[in-house]
Parts: structure tokens; sequence; C-alpha cells
């Protein structure tokens, strides 16, 4: 793996009020974002990439085989803008942020709202076009909200694993945020979330009914686990130390939310790439096909791009070869 | 929905020492059970029908329309008994019975030591023959198990929605699992368990993503709900009042280990029906298929049904007109 580092890693600080689509205003926010390569004199080779829920703005730390002079995100010519979420534990105004310290609740935070927010960087940058917006999961999301908010700005918007929640989708986000209620760190949350970023194919592959590879053997004591509930408790503990349970629910909240209406659509300019990912059960292909068929009927240039990967949901990060092989098809 | 009283409810109790597969010794068991129907002179018209993980002993309570005068499972010229498991809440000895009030632990249990303790009922009614070994989910594995276990007791023997669980399975259990160590009742468990046993189809169709049926509105407040957290929080709370921690984890662990060995299915006489439900993702329809697959090759005279729902897990409680459909062609 590269050792790859931000050209610009900084903080933006917005002083005039910023008002939420709630109607609550956040009377100054601070956004930290990363630059990846060099903006060009006419600022004309910029993309923003969104990351996902637990994402930061370090692009090299969750899609560290993508950045990189000849890589699918080519800095040789091109520059990436990563901005880490407002809400979010990375370097944003967020939940634990000083003015929020003392406060029980940080306002509710839509897609909206962290796409407006953003485009605030890319003024304060002085870049008014984007070849693209780029992202999975509530990134994608956001890519798609940023399309139908600004239209005029991206040229491409390209949304992995990402359409409006579904019930089931729904589900899962909430005993994610229910399970806060009950725990003091964010491991069970996690763990629910885990499962719907993988697939039951990728867990079977990998773990099968093996006892757990600690030795434990699970027909001998009740605590002691299969592989997969080894691997799941592993999961759980090393998130604790990188994630909090505020911007977990600030961000899973986001994603419930995230809607949008035909006439936003309509809006789109940008010719919009929708990967839907084969094995995906929070954000099902077909779920993502028919986004696509009603951005298309809604007079968008859009196309379904099907990502046969049995990694499940999580397939943008770990299927790494593949997700860089489309990533590279589109962009090039 | 009839309102159909066993025939005969009672406990019997064993006073001899009961050695669990563990190892562990119970020094007197009960068990709970129900009869609908009456036993002919020669016992020749009897059925043992297993529950599934939160059931009880009374088929009217989750077969209401299952058992009967002329219905699936016929009481009109057949006898159908049921057990609640060695383990469980609903009369039997369980981790709340008096002897273990004081003890921090029942010993683990598994589906093995279920069956074995079920015969011992048998026994105590001088029934040496069964029709047939029927049960859904956990309650599936006791019928295959109970089949590999006595291959001269049971004629027949139909499991639906039931094989060894894959990584998946293990991982939605153990979730359930994890959630009982922190919150006091089992709401935020039953809530996992809830998603394993429905389908993303079904909550789509019920639920989509429509405001809570209570007139909140999720994008007003962070606390307010779509329908189908407010579907699952009502299915937390209503869970509450009828099941424990202990007894949900004790028969949860059970369907973990569940598991037969190609020697065991080789000893298995009975004619297996193995019905996998289409949108069952706790035990997908493709594994129990499978599972019927092992067992024809190792000489068992097994038949895969599939059980096409809409429903998931919960179908053979659900879906009922199909299920009794289902059941009515096997007994028939």
């Amino acid at each position: 793996m590269k050792d790859l580092q931000p050209t610009i890693e900084e903080d933006f600080v917005s002083s005039e009020d910023f008002t939420l689509e709630s109607g609550a205003v956040l009377s100054e926010i601070t956004q930290h974002y990363s630059i990846f390569g060099e903006i060009n004199a006419d600022k004309s080779n910029v993309s923003l990439v969104f990351h996902a829920l637990s994402g930061s703005a370090r692009i090299n730390e969750w899609w560290a085989d993508f950045v990189g002079d000849g890589e699918a995100l080519d800095t040789h010519r091109k520059a990436f803008i990563c901005v880490n979420f407002l809400g979010s534990c990375y370097g944003s105004t967020g939940a634990n942020s000083a003015e929020f310290a003392n406060k029980k609740e940080f306002p509710l935070i839509t897609v909206a709202d962290i796409v407006q927010a953003q485009k605030l960087v890319l003024d304060h940058l002085g870049v008014e076009k984007l070849e693209a917006v780029i992202g999975s999961s509530v990134g994608g999301m956001c890519a798609l909200q940023f399309a139908a908010t600004f239209p005029e700005v991206a040229e491409n918007c390209i949304a992995i694993g990402a359409c409006e929640l579904s019930a089931m989708g729904l589900a899962l986000n909430h005993l994610q945020r229910e399970a806060l209620k009950y725990e003091k760190n964010v491991g069970l949350a996690r763990q629910i979330a885990m499962i719907s970023y993988k697939s039951a194919e990728l867990f079977d592959k990998r773990f099968s009914r093996r006892p757990n590879r600690n030795g434990e053997n699970p027909h001998e004591r009740f605590e002691n686990r299969f592989d997969i509930a080894g691997y799941l408790d592993y999961q759980a503990e090393i998130f604790k130390y990188r994630f909090d349970a505020e911007t977990f629910k600030i961000i899973s909240k986001a994603m419930d939310l995230f809607e949008l209406s035909d006439e936003e659509i309509k809006r789109i300019k940008a010719k919009l790439y929708l990967v839907g990912i084969s094995s995906d059960w929070l954000f099902p292909a077909s779920d993502v096909k028919k986004f696509a068929d009603r951005c298309v009927f809604n007079g968008v240039n859009a196309e379904f791009i099907e990502f046969i990967s049995p990694d499940g949901h999580d397939a943008f990060l770990s299927d790494s070869a593949q997700m860089i092989k489309i990533l590279r098809d589109i962009l090039n």
C-alpha cells in the first residue's frame, strides 16, 4: 500500500450562520477537507469525492489503492477534494465540537445539509465546476443530492451502492440507533451495521461454521463462539477507538431521510452512473436499478452499472480491483 | 379463529437424572406438553410437533388454523403431541425454574438434548411409533435430529425452514445474544430476530418508506420514526411480556450448535420432507436444498419442497394458507 498523503489538508471555517434544512441554525461551521493532486490554473480538473458513514476526508485512508499518480483517481493531472461531513467526528463540526459539548443534542442533519456545507468549501477554493462528484453508500447519496441541488456544477455523478433506503434498510439503521441507546460504546451498532455491509455468501466463504480461530469450541461452553462471532466481536472492539455514537446516529439518520423527489431528479444535468452491487442487501442492486429507471423516466442521462461481487455492500471498499476497474471505465 | 384447546395439557416430571450432551446432569426435569385429538388404542395415530424459538406446547397458540377436526393437523382421527422445549419458559425446566433461580447459568442445551427429553414424554405415554415429526425453524432442527437419533420411531419427518445455520445465521443469532448482554429486556434482541424472520420484499410491501402510522414525521425530529421502525419498536414492546432473556439465549445457542454428521444422516429411516422458504434469509431455501441433496447423497429418502412466499422465514406462521396446503399435501 502506498503511503500517499493529501496534497493539502485543512480546516475551512465559515463564520456565517449556516441554516439547516430543519430550520436550525449553526452559527459557525468547521469543515475538515483534503485535496489530492493539484488544482490547475483554470480550476477545471477538480472532482469532489464523498466518504461513507465512518469515513474521513483522507481518501487514502479508505480508498488507498484508488488515488495517486496513474491510479483510478489520477492525481497526475486531476485534483480530488474530499470534505469530512458536517456532523462527523473527523475534524468537522459535529456532536463533539466544543459548542455542542454541553448540549444534549446536535441538530438533525440531512444529506442536503452536508452537500450545502461542502459547496461552501468549493466556493472558498474558487471551484465553480466539477468533473465529477463520486461517492459510495451515504457518500453516493451525497453525490446524487449534489447533482440535484447544484445542477450546473458537476459534469458527471457516480453513485455506488446508493439510492433511497428501502424499509429493510431503514430497519437495519433503526436497530443500530436502538443499540446505541443501550450501550456506552458503538460496538453492537457496528456489528449490526457489519452484517448489513456484508453478504451471506461472503460470510459462508470466509467463516462457514468454523469455530473461532482463537481455539474456542462453541460446542463446549455457552460463551464460546463460532469464527463469524469472533470476527464481529473484533470489529466491534476496533471500531470503538475510531468512531463515536453521536456521529453514528447523525449520519445514520441522514441516510434514512435521503429522498429525491421527481422535481429534484428532473433538475439533474450531470451524467449519472448508478452502480448497483449484486450482493448488496442494504442497497439492493434491484433498488439502484429502479432508481436509475426513475431518473431516465424523468429525463436524466442515467446509466445503471451492475458491479458483480460476492462481498455485499462493502464491495466498494473490499473488492477494490473491480471497483477500481469500474471507476477507470467511467472516468476515462 | 377457532378456540380449540388441547385435549390434554399436562406436566411430565422425570425424576431420574437427565444427562445432557455436554455431560452436565439435571437431577429432575419437567416437561409441559399438550395433546390435540385422541391417541387411539394401538397408539398408531400420533405425530410429534415441535414449536419454534418462542413457541409453547399449545399448537393452537401459534398454528391456530392448522389444528382441529378436518384441519391440516386433523384431530378427527389423529393425535398431535407438542412438548415445550427443555430450557424454555412455557412450563418446562428452564433457566427460571426454581432450582436455577439462584444460579447464574443454566447448562448448555442442544437440539439433541431437547429431542432426548421429548422421547421421555413419548415413553411415558407409551407411544412407540410416530406417523410424523413436524417442525419449523429450530423446531425443524428438532424434527431432523429426532429422525436421526430415533430412526425406528417416526415414519415421516417434515422440517420447514430448517437446516444447519450458515455463517450469516450464526451472525444474526450472535448479535441477538450480544444485545441481551446490554438490555434488561428482550426487546432489541427480538427486533434483530424480527429482521431475520422477515424479508425485504415483505417490509417494502407493508411499510415502504411511510412515516410511522402514529403520525410522527421522521423528517421533523431525530426521534421520529418511519413506519417500519414503529413496527419493530412495537414488536419489542409486546415480546417483553411473553418471553425472557435466558430462554432466548438457551434456544438461540441450541440453534447455532445444530449439525448432523453424515453418519447421523445415514441412520435416518423416515421419509424427509425439507421445505425451503423462497424468501427466507435466515435459512435460505438454497441451503435447505443443499441439505436435502446431502441427505439423498447419504441414502436418505429426502424430498426438497420449495415454499414460494414473499414473507421470509416467518412464512411458516404468517403465510398460513400456503403452509397448510403444503402440510396437507404431505400428510394426506
